[in-house]
């Protein structure tokens, strides 16, 4: 049996901690889908596309990784490509009773689907989107919390 | 390859919120092995032995799951039995800090031992083996948070 | 005495966790006023008229409940509708902060109002307004998240 | 209908932030039963009878205010007692989860039973029967903690 | 040496919680920044020149306190004015992830620069700018919150 | 004014964590008294002869650095050694509440001393005097946990 985990998210850009989740999942995935929200609340700093591209190019040589985009209930994106488990990151307490809101919520719609939560490296620990576009933006030094290609892509949009 | 998940913990009694989690880590996991520790900070209601029997009678139809005991750190049993995942349930967020301490703390004795954590079945939240010898104590019902064999255990013990 | 008890919220739309308090308030008050904000900071989905419509077919039936609207300080409507009591529910430590936050300051603008906190069933932990909406306008089944008046109301929303 | 609240602990000794809580209860309850656990997992530095005298003392002279003991489980003890009502404090946090554990458990044991968490007065936030007998121990002043009865009885124990 | 620690904040408007944090940190620094920050995400209340204006008024006698704005990085602002404190308030949990994330951030960007927790006088706990713009947007009573300067400034703006 | 900061504990044994606290404590601390507790509820490892000689080791050559002893309260050896402030870890969440409600009380036992708290070094954010025993107790390798001489000290008490 083929274990295909789902890793949601928007990916608004993609960063270190997302890249080090994804390596943790395949000890115990034979694939790992990184699904892109299409549908976000806020009005994202990249496209659609251009999160999609930057996480190719990130993943883009590992053949247990794919890359793909969801609009709609997860649980209806994993059941049509028959994942069983959704991958998501514990950095604080503050995410916890969100995530277990959604955990529960989720097997409520699909019983089947497990959420397995892991804890990220320990320096990536404060690291989150949301911080990256930040600190870019007021002209930060980013190299260390996204890949090469991420950090381009920030440079071009904030120049 | 073979997915091994190591479940460590006292059960001082199994519960059904034990029983549950370890169905669910059979969702990514090919054998979980249960873990008893053989050292506790406090003296359990029931001995070692009477522990492990009350496991084996709950698991023992099946293959995929073991019983087994250690002492010493779960980093180095986790490496004789050539495991990779330890299970641990996340009922409340004053687990969470402790739970991640040892996550990180394993993670450093052991850098491929990744900790997986779970939410437990919603209606076994607020299940714990210490809540289940307190109401077995105080005669309270607990036929409902713990397998038929260890509802009668508690009986023996507490007449 | 008559005790009355304000049971406050935007209820963007009532769901069964809001039935359950109104429900377990009625443990200790006589008389439970469903007070709808007027003011949200965002822009509701279901307009005033609609949200009271609404509470008015789940609890229409019931003398004990009442539903109101308020515009300004809850503290002041308390006091216009001799209320000293509040009735807030607790599903997560997220909400704790916030809660006691608002709970001392309607205390200082109005000693004698006290909050008072419930835990709402145990299946309904996960659930809120904001999921529901989510939910329902991606497609969702949330027949056992609202009364059947709000599953229609939605479906009309969502089409 | 009368209505009974208990309010449950080991009152070892009963503080400042005791009497507040039962003084908020009357809001609501017709009769406050303060309910002094008679097995407590450690030794306390105050007898049962002493425990329920100093009670006796500073609750005495109202009517609606009564002490008793209990052993065994506080649902059984509700029950017999005729209440519908547990009284708590939510003083942090960390309180939290320990109390919606023992909320939700209670409901199992006797569903008619409504757990009521109350917030404390703001200066009595940081007030325990542990951190008045570590104080008053170590020789600190404990007027502004205790009732004078409690002072007195400290003084005595620490002499 | 000179210890300059900055306090950053939108302070829109300041209140007696600021107050408070400004006077304790004076126990450690021998100069306090109150850095006003520029980039808000949210359109502000009060304009940056009125935010500045009013801090003057209310700390304006005190020579040690000096009010500045910042944009851009808090860590290039803190190397600029030569300052190794950062002064933040802790009142509740939910305030601590998103605080310790940042002084983990504010440490890579510049190692040298520690960020020190105070616990406010209990009486503000409860107390934000935030919260101060809705009571006062909904005709609540201020004084006790705000600095008189800063009753009267919303005063005006809420006629 | 020199400025003395008192960091209490008590060090059972002294570990990097707490070598790094001391560090940054420094940065706005003319001099820092490492205060070890002697009254334990619990029996220490070390005696408290050992524990203070490991911390002269571990200090001995910083002169800003003084280890001393106390029994009572803290608030009254800080009065006694005029010290103004007290320098605390906060590591977690699961921390916060207590170490909150310690602030608290010593402020109101001491109104002029400050509590100040300290976000140690991301890689010692899981360490604890207890993990520390646990850990060597059970024969892990604690060298990245605690300075050379303590690794000696806990080679010796566990043979």
């Amino acid at each position: 049996m083929t274990r295909i985990a789902i890793y949601p998210g928007s990916f608004d850009p993609v960063t270190r901690g997302h890249e080090d989740l994804v390596r943790r999942s395949l000890a115990f995935a034979d694939r790992v889908i990184v699904a892109v929200a299409t549908n976000l609340s806020k009005e994202p700093l990249f496209t659609l596309e251009e999160r999609v591209k930057l996480l190719r190019t990130v993943f883009g040589e590992d053949e247990r990784v794919e890359i793909d985009r969801f609009e709609g209930l997860l649980a209806d994106f994993a059941r049509e490509r028959d994942a069983r488990l959704v991958i998501r990151g514990l950095r604080a307490v503050s995410d916890f009773d969100y995530e277990s809101q959604m955990a529960l919520m989720n097997r409520q719609l699909y019983p089947e689907l497990e959420t397995v939560f892991l804890v990220p490296a320990l320096h990536l620990t404060y690291l989150s989107s949301s911080l990256v576009r930040e600190v870019a933006r007021l002209g930060g030094d980013v190299s260390d919390l996204v890949p090469p290609a991420v950090e381009k892509a920030l440079k071009r949009k904030f120049g």
